[in-house]
């Protein structure tokens, strides 16, 4: 199968299930809510080595938030709810209720799971809190040296999606991070979804485990590096491609990550020198979901 | 004292020892260095709920990097050094090894103390890592997905300070934030400092422990709340103010941080509704270093 | 009439006709699309001094643009289709054309009005031009340093609307200005209009003519000037308001203009501190668009 | 002679001289002052299609402006004085003026050369005018819809440089556009200069006349246009070149034109794929200005 003239391998993308939380974040402006956001789902690429995966999944303006104000949605994913609810606690309140202007709301207030994490965070104020109510929400007003802060009594939570995905192939790097670069943003005005890695790129796309140094989790994908294409038995890099970069996806359900991966895929085959697409699997192994290319379109 | 009209309390901001890393992230652009950089040091406010404190220290182009590629220094800080050999090897090797185009230096070249960092990055390469050498420095090159991955073989740290820090009180929340945009902005220029907080700014500065939440570590200042200025004892805010923001200053020495602390003071005095800078101490119990508002002028 | 506490006066914004071109520009990412993009527009606020009104429409990922790139849709605005046909080789020769990596698409391909611009520019191939057909369009393919440069014969141009527009009147400089930066990123996601000033926002609303400086054709609207509001005999600033900031919007029709205006003002009255909003009109002498505030929403 | 493995061509830039003011906008944020500089200078690449010539040279805190605000420089160059002071007085005017919270300092305070174009805004203010001092500049104060505008009175101008510049050749569109990226970056490093195209590049660099379309000032060098070197005679396009960008430098000297020409040119020799650097120049007829490449090094 072929889309503008490049390759789309006829193949899958594995992924899984995992825990998220989504959390609408409001400020004075859309500048200030960013800072929070961005601050807050920082260290957030991969579950493997840091605390949450975590990314902003969009951008709304007053006239769809309960307090008229700009605001942002970001999802923070652990495996399991315990761990999600303390990363919750530490990333809302370590990294938003600090920020200027802020508020923050429930992003699943439907969901069966709810965390109380906005009345955990009250206690900062020390005694000096009170409740009110913005939009029909059960806010807690902490008192605090910008003025107040308001925060949802309760965050939730739902058992979503991750490890949506797919690799671009391409003649030189520039070329890939390109196409890399025009999938994110594609991908970005797609609801449900974000692309946790730096940029919404990754570099250095892994296999489970290790041929040598089998302390280590995940190692490089070596049949997937160009670099060493030419030594690896088993390369998968043609002789025409220097540079491979995964974009990840993780979402809500697999519709949005099948939307996702589509809109991605048609943006990274614009780019010239792009050769081929394919994506990134265990042989079925890990993951229960399974997202095949030739799927999408 | 004043400053441009504007009375600078004579009190002193109390700051204490900690361990701290820096390292240089080049990338083909500035861009893509400062995508990587933001990533690393995201989730990183307070050591109160964060694994590490964490902020971009500087810009700089390629005449002052080992590669002649754009980079960002970054600022990684712990209490001790095990843990902050954790948190670099999980934020290197999870935000910048993963993200396009990056490379990763010491930043302490000349430090005592040297974590094998790159060392054990290059494991990632499961066997197929060699070494190289880039402006002198000793480098292990890991093939990946986009190409190699070059990280030096050891990153440096140093004992540094944390906690600098002063109050900008002003009449709205608006000019407060106006001003303390100002002030981060000019610190920004400061070699050897950051400011970790989201945007660089600290809206809910606290006081260690709590008067009724005992199991709290800190909780809200209650006397620097201008919202219930009106029903807390004591309060510290005057009738003509209504908001309060801190900027908190980590950096390599005191030298750097009363630079910065003086930058920072002196834009925030230009704003108009600056009522007056103040700044937090434990009454000297705490940290070691203390510095003086007046002496910083 | 009252919007979220605030008063909207029953009052109307004064709009005239004007000739709108509107043109379409892609390039290898949004980032390059959006360079190009604000320098064409630059030098752009009001035909009372610039050559033309000009800005930035809306962004659009490859999925919408006959060359499957990012896209920019720019808006270049003059009383006339001579001078707008000048405008538009000038500022799409000289800022367009320059740019990296940028081709140029109709924006109107249906309107009765069609310029040849892309026509024109081609001579700047000397010769070595030739011609090719996107997305069904007949393009101009112009050999340049950079590559090819593709540009599409006609650019089309309607009759639009100019100068629709509102005042937001606060208590405070930043907090006007907040509320304006917020209406103005609320008015952006309106499809068809555009707010020609510096950041969407006026600060120097003015009048028709002048009292003492006859040579003037237009000079400040002495009685939106909170500064002199006490010694201008019938000032129209209130004693709590301290701040005016008026956005203008340009746009391809009235509902556009009337749907922008609504999305502007809605973001507006949420910001604390607005006072009062209310729209510029020459007493119905000017323009014969009226947009009357009360029946926006 | 090689930099970095890349050929540095024996040949000179060519440039010329022209009329330049350079203006500081200062505003209550940087990014507010940036917002009016980018207005004041679009629409602004070459004389020989826009206006004039303009660019941001540099970014300062509020300790190296007047009023203690941060601020902006930016140049603004025409061949002529005449024309410079009708570009002077309709950018500012309508740009800058019309911006949110800034205000105009001169740029060049000791210049022989004073346009009265701050004594000439002040009659927007239609008699409420008045005068001040900021910082021992003598300033006209304008009442406006946001507040005061503040102007100094006299804005200075110099004969300045215009035409310095240097080609990057590179294998492919996105190795050469990165290349260029960086080199504007270092530039923008420098005082005194800067890059008036989209970005700072251009992609179409030009030769004077024409072979074939008399009737043109400007047209394609296709001599260096890579998409057509197999079929035109005598082109420069080597076989494994595929695209060419030109860095164009305006500044106040020719010292400051050799160091950013020398910044630009290593850090662009730093990217992978570039192959070449030249200049452009007219066998020396044009200019009395001209810039060995090897004597920058």
């Amino acid at each position: 199968m072929e889309l503008n003239g490049v390759e789309i391998e006829d193949t899958f993308a594995e992924a899984f299930p995992i825990k998220m939380a989504r959390v609408l974040i409001t400020a004075a402006t859309m500048r200030w809510a960013t800072v929070a956001a961005q601050e807050a789902t920082g260290f957030g690429t991969s579950v493997i080595g840091c605390p949450a995966e975590a990314g902003i999944e969009m951008f709304v303006d007053g006239s769809e938030t309960p307090d008229g104000r700009p605001g942002v949605y970001i999802q923070i994913y652990t495996f399991g709810y315990k761990s999600l609810e303390g990363q919750l606690l530490e990333r809302i309140g370590q990294c938003v209720l600090t920020a200027p202007t802020t508020a923050v709301f429930n992003g699943f207030p439907d969901a069966e799971k709810q965390f109380d994490t906005g009345n955990k965070l009250r206690y900062f104020a020390d005694g000096t809190e009170s409740q009110t109510e913005v939009g029909g929400r059960k806010m807690h007003v902490i008192p605090m040296m910008e003025g107040d802060f308001l925060v949802e009594d309760s965050l939730g939570a739902i058992e979503a999606i991750a490890g949506g995905n797919f690799f671009i192939f391409a003649d030189s790097q520039m070329n890939a991070l390109t196409a890399a670069e025009n999938a994110v943003d594609s991908i970005q005005a797609v609801e449900g979804v974000v692309t946790p890695f730096p940029g919404g790129i990754v570099a250095s796309g892994s296999k489970a485990g290790a041929n040598k140094y089998k302390f280590l989790k995940a190692t490089a994908n070596e049949k997937f590096c160009p670099s060493i294409k030419d030594t690896v038995e088993g390369s998968e890099i043609p002789a025409d491609v220097n540079c491979v970069y995964e974009i990840v996806i993780n979402g809500v359900d697999a519709d949005a990550i099948n939307e996702a991966m589509a809109a991605g895929v048609e943006a990274a085959v614009n780019v010239p020198g792009v050769k081929k697409i394919t994506a990134g699997n265990y042989g079925g192994n890990l993951g229960p979901h399974k997202f095949n290319l030739h799927d999408l379109f």
